[in-house]
C-alpha cells in the first residue's frame, strides 16, 4: 500500500446553467505526515512531508544546513524501530542500519502493516563529522542586535557553503530551459492523481538527461530530496545541472541550490527579491516565469546561450 | 519607499516564429526578508516574510502556537531599535512600545532611511501570560519513541486549542464560496505587480464582507497576519468566517484556522490528506479546488448550503 496518495470521500459541487450538481465520490489526496529527523538520537527538526525518500530528505536537509557535503559523511539512517529494507519486522523491532539512497523507498510500507509510523528517522554521521547544533538560537542569520537582514542571510550562505557555483562554466540553451517545466510535469505521477503537490527535478545541462525528480507537499522537501539523492550518490557539487522547481523561487530554495553547488535554478513562477540577490551574489543563474515560450533571467545570464546582447 | 515590492533588472526572453527576442528591463519582485520574532527579548523564531504587518504576523504566530487568544494577552511589540509609529528616529534609538494593530504599517519604512532593518520584532506579553517554550524539542507533535504520526499531530491541536469550531453554526452558500477566489484576486495589490505572492483573506459569512486580506511570499505568514489582525482586534474566536487562501490547504494552515476558531477554510488548490483529517476531526469545514464554477467539500459539508443530499 502506497503512502503517497490517500483516498478520501469528497462532496463535489458543480454549477452549470444555474443548477447545482452534487456528487459524493472518492478523491485522491497527497499524503502529508510529520517526519522527525534525528541525528545521533537527538531531535534536529520536524517537517511535514509526503512519505517516501525520507533518507534523501534527511541527507538533503543536512546539505542545506551545511552539515555534510559527501556520501562518506553520511553513515546511514534508520526509521525508529523500523525494519530494514526488505527485512521482515523482527519480534524486538531492533533497528537495522539503512545505508544510502537505495533505502529511500523503505518508508513506503503502511503504518498499519506493523504498527510503525515510519515518521522518525535517525541519521548516523560518519566519525569526525560534527553534529549539528540543535539550539534554536543558532541560525544562518545574524541574530545579534538589530542587524538581521537579507544581506546578512546571503553572507551567511557564502560563509557556510563549501562550493563555488560562480566558477561553474555550464551553459544551457533557451530551448532546453523552455522545455523543462513540461518535462517536469510529464513525470509528476502524484500531481496527476492529486493536483496538489510540488516537484523538483535535476537535469544535466550537457546531455539534457533528467537525473532525478521528487514530489512532496512541501516545496523545500522536494528540493531537499533531490539534493539528498545527489549527496548520497556522492555527486556534490552538482556542477553542470539545472534545478527545475514547479513553483516559485524563494530565498531558501536558492540557498539549498547554492549549498549543493547547483549553478542554475529555474522556477515556473516568480522569484522573490532575496532569491535574486542571493543568486547574483553567489554567481548562480536564476530563471523564472518559464512558461508559454517565455522566460526571465534574473541573474547569471551568461549561462543562458543567446540571452546576452 | 515601499518595502513590499523591489525592482530588479531582468533579461526577458521570448521565442516566437523560431526567433528569439531578448530585452533588458526592470521587473517588480515581491520582497522577502527575514523577521526574527522575540518574546520578552528571547528569540522565538525566524521566518522569511514580506515586510509589513509584522505586529500582526507575530500576534498570529502566537495564536497558532497556542500562546495568546485575546488582545489583552498581547501588551505590545517594538522593532528592535526602531522608532515608534510616526515618531522621528531618536538619537539613542530607544525603543518605543508599539501597541496593537494600528502599528502594523510601522515596518514600511525603508531600512536605508535610518539604518534600521526593521527585521527584529520584540513582543511583550501581558503579565501572567506564560512565555512560550523556546526549546526546539518542544513541539505540538508527540516526539517520544516512534509515536510521531499525523493522528498525534491532530490530537495535539485539540489539546491546545481554546475554541470549539465544531459548534459554529455558520452556513455559507455555494455561490458565495465560488466568488471568494475572484474577490481575493481582485484585492491582491502585490500579486498584480509581481505575480508571485500568496494571499489569505477573511470573509464574514453573514454579510459577505471582506474583513481583512494580507499578502506574503510565505503562505503561512499571510494566514498568520490575518489571524493576528483578528486577535489584535479582539475578535477571537473568528466565528462565522471563511478563511480563503490562494494556494493549497496544508495541515499547518488548517491548524492555524482551528487555533483561531475559524469554522470554514477554503483553498483555491488541493488540500493534503492531513489537512482533511484535521478538519474532519475538529468539526471544521474544508473546501478545495474552488475554481471554474466547481468546488470540492472535504469535511463539514453541513456548513455549505445545498451541498448535502
Amino acid at each position: 500500500m502506497s503512502r503517497l496518495v490517500a483516498h478520501k470521500r469528497v462532496t463535489r459541487v458543480r454549477v452549470a446553467d444555474d443548477r447545482v450538481f452534487v456528487a459524493e465520490r472518492s478523491d485522491a489526496l497527497s499524503v502529508e505526515e510529520p517526519l522527525e529527523i534525528r541525528v545521533g538520537g537527538a531531535p534536529l527538526t520536524i517537517t511535514m512531508r509526503t512519505p517516501g525518500h525520507d533518507v534523501e530528505l534527511a541527507a538533503g536537509f543536512l546539505v542545506s544546513e551545511g552539515v555534510i557535503t559527501a556520501a562518506s559523511h553520511f553513515r546511514g539512517a534508520i526509521h525508529c524501530g523500523g525494519p530494514g529494507l526488505g527485512a521482515p519486522p523482527s519480534a524486538g523491532s531492533r533497528p537495522n542500519l539503512i545505508i544510502g539512497s537505495r533505502l529511500a523507498d523503505a518508508t513506503l510500507g503502511s503504518a498499519a502493516d506493523d504498527g510503525n509510523t515510519y515518521n522518525v528517522l535517525d541519521v548516523t554521521l560518519a566519525p569526525g563529522v560534527p553534529l549539528p547544533d540543535t539550539d534554536l538560537s543558532r541560525n544562518f542569520y545574524t541574530t545579534s542586535s538589530c542587524g538581521l537582514c537579507g544581506k546578512a542571510s546571503i553572507e551567511a550562505v557564502h560563509t557556510v557553503s563549501a562550493f563555488d557555483v560562480a566558477a561553474d562554466p555550464a551553459v544551457v540553451t533557451i530551448d532546453d530551459l523552455l522545455a523543462l517545466p513540461g518535462r517536469l510535469r510529464e513525470q509528476q505521477r502524484m500531481f496527476d492523481q492529486t493536483g496538489g503537490v510540488h516537484a523538483a527535478a535535476l537535469f544535466d545541462v550537457a546531455t539534457g538527461e533528467l537525473l532525478v525528480l521528487r514530489e512532496d507537499v512541501g516545496r523545500h522537501n522536494a528540493v531537499d530530496k533531490v539534493i539528498g539523492w545527489g549527496v548520497l550518490h556522492d555527486r556534490l557539487p552538482l556542477s553542470g545541472t539545472v534545478l527545475q522547481v514547479s513553483g516559485r523561487a524563494s530565498f531558501e530554495l536558492a540557498q539549498k541550490a547554492a549549498m549543493a553547488g547547483i549553478p542554475i535554478l529555474s522556477a515556473v513562477s516568480a522569484p522573490s527579491s532575496l532569491a535574486v540577490e542571493l543568486a547574483a551574489s553567489a554567481g548562480m543563474t536564476l530563471v523564472g516565469f518559464v512558461r508559454d515560450e517565455r522566460l526571465n533571467v534574473y541573474a547569471g545570464a551568461q549561462r543562458v546561450a543567446g540571452a546576452t546582447a
